[in-house]
């Protein structure tokens, strides 16, 4: 199955917080039981959170009690603004949820039934496009792969944080596909371990080479001349290219540098946010102590430290070397360039949206 | 009691894999028992396990069935060929089994029992000189430490890396000692997180201001001006000042820079390697996969997932601003100046071994 899909008036995701040691799956009827799944990291990635919103929408509106347009309309906002508080940094989610308001809103009808119609098709579209895109954006980037390359990845950027084929495990994908012969270095990446917990799985599953690192590898593998490209993924870009993504992805980018490899950061367009001129500020969300001293049930670090544990970091535009979306490859000036990626969103035929809008 | 010990026959030490959920001293008779230990990290840190070597080859001397001085250098030897294999990158080690082998050389009876007597002083000699050392560089580096700073350190190169006071942690009590209003930033150090267990107990139990963090945030601390100074310890420097340490401390040195923050190694010079032109040349421990797969008994990542796993990385001397010995801190040109704090070692008056040798 998908990461995450709508089954007559169900929502089904599988439990991230579980792999690789058990695979299952969980299904939520009510919003609120999506928006802890998203605060929890059942389900989690940008691109992820922001479907598993829309779908919470879709339940809202499949089981409101309204009786008017206004109603519903009302009944959504409320619910829209607990999803909403549920993780700050990535900014699909708010993307997502405005997406699903603006729609019920533009809903040509008074018939709450068709509003709601409306409702559960769009985050079905919603969706359905992230899977398009996540193809289009790993075409895009598997043009940066070559034949033998070591790719260097952080967190996870995989089917399990979008909706099926993943962004960096999209161009991972597209370019294995080809036929390249590529191998994955995997970042642990402390302290969810995404990467040994998610990436690691979803590779080995489809055989792709891949070795797991302590996060601490990674710049001793860039001065040993053992990488050739670092791929990360993206919780939102400012205007400037600034990008905020999983607390050690700016060090990955440092040391590319430092070390003459190039870094990308790969994310769909949703990811952009225009309204920031620059990474500084962008929301960076701190999660609970207990994520550092407690790996499930067993503590490792004196009972009572203090811990400090952003889950985001902020990557300056200087080092990214350029940004592969769903409507190419986007390069400094970002300023500009970024603007020129997010304005195609709204015409690219792709985009069933915008046909189905009109 | 100290991280090691010597009494009456046995050496004890402190179960540094028990820490800090418990505190367990074991005690050794048997030199291949101390190999183990050393080989398992029960006691790690470059100053730490040159020691335990030292108390290894004491063990020997007063356990030797030898009844003369061939023999009884020919069991030393054999027993200095075993501790050699237990770990490959911390040069103390190395150091201070050919100092021991030295003394008993050197000792000018063919009594059997005057060599032992004469390694067992030794080795009691080295492990006092070691806590001199330390207090000693705690000095020096503690001119480094300005009121109000916030420090940043990697691994444990505190009181459990070494005899009693630390190198690193050495300097943090220098300056916590003066009166110094500081804060330490405590890298947990995956994979076998000697930050969260060992720095963060060493700091919390001493009340010095601290915060653990996971490795991946260190970067974003200096980024978002939450650093004053970096310090990390050495496991072996090469004559130009190329720094072996613990996996993760390269990053660190080029993220230091980058952001225009000090970054210092604090080691004795038992740690200086002169036969070894340049850090490519250290040797670099690669341990068990499990390390990184599993914490304590759970494991965190798909079973059979490939892994790489190196113990070490070597920090180029460019990103070094100093390297904070017993005799003064060290500053580029390396190649010069390192020859010439090392070379003070046979002088110094501190150094009780070149007395008690005359």
């Amino acid at each position: 199955m998908r990461t995450i899909e709508w089954d007559d008036g169900v929502v089904k995701m599988i439990d991230q917080r579980k792999l690789p040691l058990e695979y299952a799956v969980v299904e939520f009827s009510d919003y609120r039981e999506v928006a802890q799944a998203i605060r929890e990291m059942c389900i989690r990635g940008a691109p992820a959170i922001g479907v598993a919103a829309a779908f919470g929408l879709a339940l809202v509106a499949r089981q409101s009690q309204a009786t008017n347009r206004e109603q519903l309309l009302a009944d959504l906002e409320e619910a829209a603004s607990v999803l909403r508080e549920t993780r700050p940094t990535a900014v699909n989610l708010f993307w997502a949820i405005e997406r699903m308001l603006d729609r019920a809103r533009q809903v040509d009808s008074p018939e709450v039934e068709a509003i709601a119609d409306a409702l559960v098709a769009e985050a079905q579209l919603l969706a359905d496009e992230d899977v398009e895109i996540n193809k289009r954006l790993g075409a895009y980037g598997a043009e940066l792969i070559a034949d033998g390359d070591n790719i260097l990845t952080h967190c996870n950027a995989g089917r399990l944080a979008t909706v099926d084929y993943g962004t960096v495990l999209g161009v991972v994908r597209a370019a294995h596909e080809q036929g390249k012969r590529i191998h994955v270095w995997v970042d642990e990446t402390r302290p969810r371990l995404q990467g040994a917990r998610l990436t690691a799985w979803e590779l080995m599953r489809e055989g792709i080479p891949m070795t797991l690192i302590a996060d601490n590898t990674a710049g001793h593998l860039m001065y040993t001349g053992q990488v050739d490209i670092v791929l990360f993924g993206a919780d939102r870009v400012a205007a400037n290219g600034d990008v905020a993504n999983k607390i050690g992805s700016y060090k990955l980018a440092v040391l590319a540098r430092e070390n003459g490899i190039p870094c990308y950061s790969v994310s769909p367009t949703s990811t952009v946010d225009l309204s920031l001129a620059g990474g500084d500020d962008i929301p960076i969300e701190e999660r609970d102590a207990r994520e550092v001293t407690y790996i499930r049930d067993v503590p490792i670090a004196p009972e009572g430290v203090p811990v400090y544990n952003p889950a985001f970091d902020v990557t300056p535009h200087r080092y990214i070397t350029g940004i592969v979306t769903e409507n190419g490859i986007v390069y400094p000036p970002f300023e500009v360039n970024l603007r020129k990626a997010v304005g195609l969103r709204s015409q690219a035929r792709f985009f069933r949206t915008a046909r189905s809008r009109r």
